[in-house]
């Protein structure tokens, strides 16, 4: 009989004494409940993702001083710990690892194989791959290590092996795969259907520990698990951090893991918020709170995620707004039990409008008025932002990031884009999901009709499709990387119709590069990993 | 004797037509100037850099079109183009490959072997590296073939194996090099030095084919050149297109091509500037200019670059703007020949102090009410950009950039850092450089003390060290990697004032993200090659 724990932690990027604070913890926790065997991860030491901070030599070298000091605590107990090693061959200079630690003694290393270098992914720029797997003997029974990728069988064919193949021949009876795996909506089932099928190709069980809390715009879910061929035995708990025990010999029995994916998704906004702001020791945020339905849940979301005597509300009227939206939004703000001010912006409108207008004389009105009210909002809420030290919440969702019906430096600013990879249609989704037991986002905001209330009697369905024509398309566009002419079969719609929205998400390039990070939750985001020129004339 | 043509091209990402009849040309070229051999830079049918199009399959075929199409008007001609090839096996999809083209027929390709993923490169993350050397027969002599990083040999400690090993044993008489480039201080004597030993371990001329034009934040200068193991034999322009024509046999002697390098910057960020405006068909740019050195220089330069009836500049003064300041604006914009415009902020800035002053009752006076300046000049500026459909260019220095002495949708406002990848010493320096022979930028811009003008009698010096102390530092930081305490080893200074320089480098890091696109000059800019997170706790 093995017992393991499997620390699943909330590592901070770069934050070498917190993180190695965590994993001692899990050591203490691991001799609390007599385990024998630790492991962690992804890089767990320096947090993942890597980036540039890699190219620092001090940096590397307090890496390994940090996994020193956890080699010392680790008397009587085998660990295996995600860190990063140094390449003294030729290639990259470092490995992503983990090392095999032993009773005080490193007594191996695995690297990572199989180096993921697309969407989020750019372990190439860092990392050199390792050349095959390595086990280790534990109380009797043989152990086999990879990490992350190496047993995404799906993505095998962009590498040049595959390192379960090896590993087949090596017989182990149980796999460990240190994991630091980003949450997107359906990817928990997706994990755990792999692992199932490389507990089948190895015959013997998988258990999953993954990295949990928010990175920058990246939300890890955690939800490490234990599996064989037949399904999942047991799953540590989501989007929180967990030292979850599996017992080897007394495994329990199948579970249903099935989430509701707006629970889901509902989660992973919180961590993605609850930790962009508390890593960053920042307590409070600040909401421009319209009255339309993307500041409502983005209120709501940030209410739940750091506490509603956290979250500051404004309400900013211009002489466009209606009445009910400036009620629905003290409505809200009631609901949540947040404060909420009123700060007109008409003062700074008219004279505004006053100076430009010599200026701009002959000149028809156009989108550089509506423009106008959304910056001076802007300037407003990060006015408060500076002087409180409160942090701005944007509230551009996906279909306006898509088509750049949003304005930079006006309804775009902000420290970090809630559900800026969310769709119109998620939107409403979620807001529906909230008030499935009670009304928290107040039902009129539901049921009107999307106005940014900018000119008189102003609808997005001026400029923009209905968004249920239109959010398809930008998801088999940005998620599928369809041609119009696919999308066009697909959707059933005409090919200039998918290829006139297409140019406007190219067009809208140069609005994207400059908005805030925003978390991510589907299979490619607006973020890190879209990289799309500003100047290009395919589109 | 055999006569090539190296068509150093202007190309547009994705604009397969454009990009596809600058080809034609060359081969039009290539006959008027009776010669056998046409060769292009480095993905010259799609353009570099490579992007996230290259994961639509649509994008691909229509490539493939293109090559046809160049392969159609071959007659009579041997080609090396620079293209797109689908991999058929394992691996990433696509190789960045050079197809080999004679008399209407390809007659093989060569796969790039080295694919950089590292600073503003990412080729691992859409290629596959080719499996080795690749040689030709033309007019009698044998032409081995090379795709840019294959042949720098300061990097190879990145890769596995080293192509020019093997191209030793192949003897060519002649290596072709395709290259896409970018821009840098001091690249140019650099690829030159890098080419000779080469050539000296090919025992064979080679021959330097570079991109030339902006494409967004890259700067390509071309400088295609033909040189032996003894030095230069000839040297295409710089900063322009040119069709450049080299005799096998009658290579000219070598010459100097030294470039003063305040010059080679000017021209750098002049083709920067014009490339990001006319290939998205922008003819006019906006600048706030308030009297300091940087928005004297971006403005200089735009003049200079778009002409100066395509510059319009706006003077935007506050209660805190020194009459000097405004007069050197004015003497400035007489000096270019540009229009000048007076928008004075303090009749918007006078209400929203008023506005906001209950609301900040009894806290004091801080960054709030510099920013708020800062804002409501991004806002009109951003007015005039949206009605005029001007684009702004924004003037924040590289010193400012890593200091975070910016305000957010205020300077840091506009489609293109002009100048943000220069410290404010070389800010200085290029603008020394531009009154070298008549006095362009009024001497006062010169020689006073820098000061945002936010309150009264502020100076730089107040909030940042000495420039001449903090431009080493980040330096020896950013481009050189160093530690705190090697950086104060090096310059002689204290490391824990080293230290919270580089705090502060990386507390500005959610600035920089939201910032504009800022044209690169330099080995490391705050750019698409610089990926640091916004939440991390290691500096």
């Amino acid at each position: 009989m093995t017992r393991i724990l499997m620390a699943q932690i909330n590592t901070t990027f770069g934050d070498l004494r917190g993180n190695t604070n965590l994993i001692l913890k899990a050591l203490l926790s691991a001799r609390a409940n007599r385990c024998s065997l630790v492991m962690t991860p992804e890089l767990s030491i320096s947090g993942y993702p890597p980036n540039d901070l890699l190219h620092f030599s001090d940096f590397i070298e307090a890496n390994e001083k940090a996994l020193n000091e956890i080699v010392l605590a680790s008397a009587n107990l085998t660990l295996v710990v995600g860190c990063i090693r140094k390449n003294t061959g030729e290639g990259k200079p470092l490995f992503n690892s983990a090392a095999i630690i032993r009773n005080q003694k490193i007594i191996g290393y695995y690297d990572k194989c199989l180096l993921p270098t697309y969407d989020v992914f750019d372990e190439r720029r860092y990392f050199e791959p390792g050349g095959g797997s390595q086990t280790f003997e534990h109380e009797g029974i043989k152990i086999a290590l990879t990490i992350c990728e190496d047993i995404w069988e799906e993505e095998i064919a962009l590498y040049e092996f595959n390192p379960l193949d090896q590993l087949v021949s090596d017989h182990p009876d149980l796999l460990l795969n240190l994991s630091a795996s980003p949450f997107e909506a359906q990817k928990i089932p997706l994990r755990l259907a792999l692992a199932q099928k490389v507990a089948l190709k190895l015959n013997c069980p998988v258990l999953y520990c993954n990295q949990v809390g928010g990175c920058d715009d990246l939300i890890f879910d955690g939800s490490s698990f234990a599996c064989t061929s037949e399904g999942l035995l047991d799953q540590a708990r989501s989007f929180q951090e967990d030292f979850f025990v599996v017992d080897t010999k007394r495994l329990p029995t199948s579970k249903n893991s099935k989430e509701n994916s707006s629970k889901e998704l509902y989660e992973a906004l919180t961590v993605g918020i609850r930790d962009f702001f508390h890593k960053q020791h920042f307590k409070k945020a600040l909401v421009g709170l319209s009255g339309g339905i993307d500041s409502a849940l983005v209120t709501t979301l940030a209410a739940h995620a750091l506490g509603p005597e956290n979250v500051l509300a404004i309400s900013m009227p211009s002489r466009f707004s209606s009445d009910s939206s400036i009620e629905d939004a003290f409505k809200l703000a009631q609901n949540l039990g947040i404060e909420i001010k009123k700060v007109p912006i008409e003062s700074i409108h008219a004279p505004f409008l006053e100076l430009l207008s010599p200026e701009f004389k002959g000149l028809p009105e156009d989108v550089t008025e509506e423009n106008l009210q959304s910056r001076i909002r802007g300037v407003i809420l990060m006015a408060f932002s500076n002087k409180l030290k409160h942090l701005v919440l944007s509230c551009g969702n996906k279909s306006e990031m898509a088509m750049g019906y949003a304005t930079l430096y006006g309804d775009l600013a902000g420290g970090l884009g809630a559900i800026s990879d969310l769709t119109k249609s998620q939107v409403y989704e979620l807001s529906h999901w909230i008030n499935r037991e009670k009304e928290v986002i107040p039902t009129s905001i539901l049921t009107k009709a999307p106005s940014a209330e900018l000119k008189p009697n102003q609808k997005d369905s001026d400029t923009l499709p209905e968004y249920n024509l239109l959010d398809p398309i930008i998801e088999a566009y940005i998620e599928g990387h369809l041609s119009p002419e696919k999308i066009a079969l697909k959707l059933k719609i005409e090919v200039d119709f998918a290829r006139s929205i297409i140019q406007k998400i190219h067009r809208a390039e140069y609005k994207r590069r400059q908005a805030p990070l925003g978390l991510k939750v589907t299979s490619k985001a607006f973020s890190v990993g879209w990289n799309s020129p500003i100047v290009q004339k395919w589109a």
